[in-house]
């Protein structure tokens, strides 16, 4: 028994993390199966979906959300939501200080790399300012949300949409209580503002608002923040672009509005793929090149230590600029006054290599296994692993094995960069020295 | 007048290359748009493409090589897939040769970062063994063609359908007389020998095959020797049987085969992907999940200095070992007990996203302008990038703006590695030193 509960408190931070995950998500398909959760039974795989998908804040559905699920289910998806999105890595901190253990030297730098925190500090401290700083933001959304909500639906049913739709837009989770998602309001100025906002701040990272608030002047940002900064308005002013331009014309999403309309939703459509998930249009009925370029997006995702997914805007950043500065005959790449070291570049390729090496897979069995074209299963599984949540509209139909298979990669697409994040906590030296030698590329 | 002679010879050679190809291309198309190269007249579009297609020795067919052209017509063709194939780099040397330069110190050098050549030795014998050798090859490979050929279709019908398709398959080319390639032959054992032993012989690399025959004892290769080796056989392994399997109850394809002509067609289509281009069954008739395997051995293609395509195999596996070295802790990617440097691994990675950046432009544009299934768009555009040849059908019904991006993407794919080449050749030093910060990622 001692020996057990050593075990577990020696666990290291990752397994821990995953063990905690895997526990909470079982526990809540545990509570979605009960007879209180749902309008009629539902099986235990579609149970887990749901789970896993609220708990990785991904956002697919094999069942309706709103239709399938009583409003004590929905309160446990939501709840989920809020545990998966805030990262069970602050709660592995809450639970390693329960268990009695005073945070030492050695935690504190596993935990540090967990939260991603590359400035020294307090991360008890900076725990609870997190949780103040979501509660607050989300508290803010729901007031905005319900002066539209509650006009509209009364009060009690207002207030609830507001909540959940705050919960799930600022963890980036994507779940709606309806249908056909935001795609209601998808000429609503206040929606569109309040719920964009939402999952562009969660996403965006917590160290880059922090540093936001304590730092007034640009230049005195760290490099992740300046980054994270300009590349978030970058891509998705450019994402805009595309988008707007190549749907003007396309009756099945935005053709039919007015300009005001069209300039709503090709906003809306060009920022949730990073990694909000809701949508305002139907996916399944945009250009194949907008398809194409949204699989980009979602495979990027949003900002490291927020409750975004994807590899990170910052990954592909690096990447992008080692292969810049290789082209320009540069021994490093160079961003603001500071160069990216090759153990940085390695880094994010390896996380790259590693993501396509998973989404790869998964497109492979789904091939194998599910009935649909090539693009859909694409765009389906980059969604999974990107924890993004839209679909072109397989999920529905999927097999149990396709279920399996989404599953896991949602798994992966959360927890497989989380952990990551440990893996160069502990950098040990080679032990042999061989030497170098070049081998032919290109 | 002497300005423009110094001009001209002072060209880089990545640009010298470059306007050799081009011209060779023009030279070409002109040559098949003369009223003796076809059967009936056809447009200036579609000889360009197929004269890229030949110099660039991808085999993507816009017109049918069989009917559409008249012997002199082929003959023209297959003399470009000879230029280009044994790569106008060897070109190169011959004409700043002949122009009277003795080749000196610098020259050499950037002749051997061109060809790839990492072990010292006189480029001019290089080239003349080079020549020697794809021509002995190529000639044995003629003799065994007859053989079968002759005593079927005649003495020169025979000779003339070996010696096309002996050039076309050494040089990876993927051109065929035969409209349906070489599909009549899905089960005969000669053919699939001979034609696919060339493919792979002249994919391997001509630093390989000289190493091989210099030295006997594995031990005695060069790293980059020993991993062509063991990776191209490795890998030509593991595609056989993934096609093997997925395809063995596929009726459009090697389904209704026995299993001995199962095994040959499955074997054939897996090593045809990197990048010969040749097919004995229908494409657009594989398995989703066939073809997204062969999408990844087409972007990967062969071996440098070959004449194969793709981002070549040494620097998917650099990029590789570099992600598995991290995830085992590792600071160097070690291989056979020799260490690869952070700077080859920049250099695999620009190579690969410089690609993926190419191909996702292409792909963009095609989705746009073309009517058809993204998988199919996608197989087209990598089977260009990588110059295999192989298509799910598309190129028949290419629009003139589909030709064009085809035509390009044909180019950068050809040319690209090989100019990328020499960027590495001059290492300029940083002028200025920045300090090092690290950012988030993952
Ligand atoms: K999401
Ligand atoms: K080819």
């Amino acid at each position: 028994m001692t020996n057990m509960k050593n075990k577990f408190i020696n666990l290291s931070p990752p397994r821990f993390l995953i063990l905690v995950f895997l526990t909470l998500i079982i526990l809540g398909s545990l509570l979605l199966m009960l007879p209180i959760s749902t309008t009629e039974s539902i099986s235990f795989i579609d149970a887990l979906f749901t789970a896993t998908s609220a708990m990785t804040v991904t956002g697919l559905i094999v069942v309706d959300t709103g239709t399938a699920y009583s409003l004590f289910g929905q309160i446990v998806i939501m709840c989920l939501i809020q545990l998966g999105g805030l990262g069970i890595m602050t709660f592995a901190v809450l639970i390693y200080m329960a268990l009695g253990r005073k945070i030492g030297i050695k935690e504190r730098l596993l935990i540090k790399q967990a939260l991603n925190q590359t400035s020294l500090g307090g991360i008890i401290r900076l725990v609870k300012k997190l949780l103040v700083f979501s509660l607050t933001v989300e508290f803010i959304a729901v007031v905005f949300l319900c002066t539209k909500w509650c006009p509209e639906m009364g009060f009690t049913d207002g207030l609830y949409a507001s909540i959940f739709h705050s919960v799930s837009a600022f963890n980036n989770a994507g779940f709606s209580i309806w249908s056909d998602s935001l795609s209601g309001y998808v000429i609503d100025p206040v929606i569109n503002i309040v719920i964009t906002l939402l999952f562009i701040i969660g996403g965006v990272g917590f160290t880059v608002v922090f540093d936001l608030w304590k730092n007034k002047e640009f230049h005195q940002l760290s490099l992740h923040s300046k980054i994270m900064i300009v590349g978030t308005i970058a891509v998705n002013i450019f994402s805009f672009l595309i988008i707007f331009i190549l749907e003007y014309n396309n009756p099945g999403t935005i053709g039919d509005f007015s300009t005001a309309g069209k300039l709503q939703a090709a906003y809306f459509q060009a920022v949730t793929p990073r990694t909000a998930g809701f949508n305002t249009v139907d996916i399944g009925q945009m250009e194949d090149a907008s398809l194409f370029f949204m699989l980009i997006l979602m495979f990027i995702g949003g900002g490291s230590a927020s409750t975004a997914g994807g590899i990170k805007l910052t990954t592909a950043l690096a990447i992008v600029l080692a292969t810049i500065a290789f082209f320009k005959d540069r021994n490093h790449a160079v961003v603001y006054r500071r160069r990216l070291d090759y153990q940085l570049i390695i880094r994010a390729l390896a996380l790259t290599v590693g993501s396509v090496f998973v989404v790869s897979i998964a497109v492979f069995i789904l091939d194998l296994s599910q009935n649909a074209p090539f693009l859909t299963v694409l765009f389906e599984t980059i969604s999974a692993f990107g924890t993004v949540g839209l679909s072109m509209g397989l999920t529905g139909s999927l097999t149990i094995i396709g279920k399996i298979v989404i599953i896991f990669t949602m798994l992966a697409g959360k927890l497989g960069p989380l952990t990551f994040a440990f893996a160069f906590a502990k950098q040990t030296p080679d032990i042999i020295k061989y030497p170098s030698e070049d081998i032919l590329t290109g």
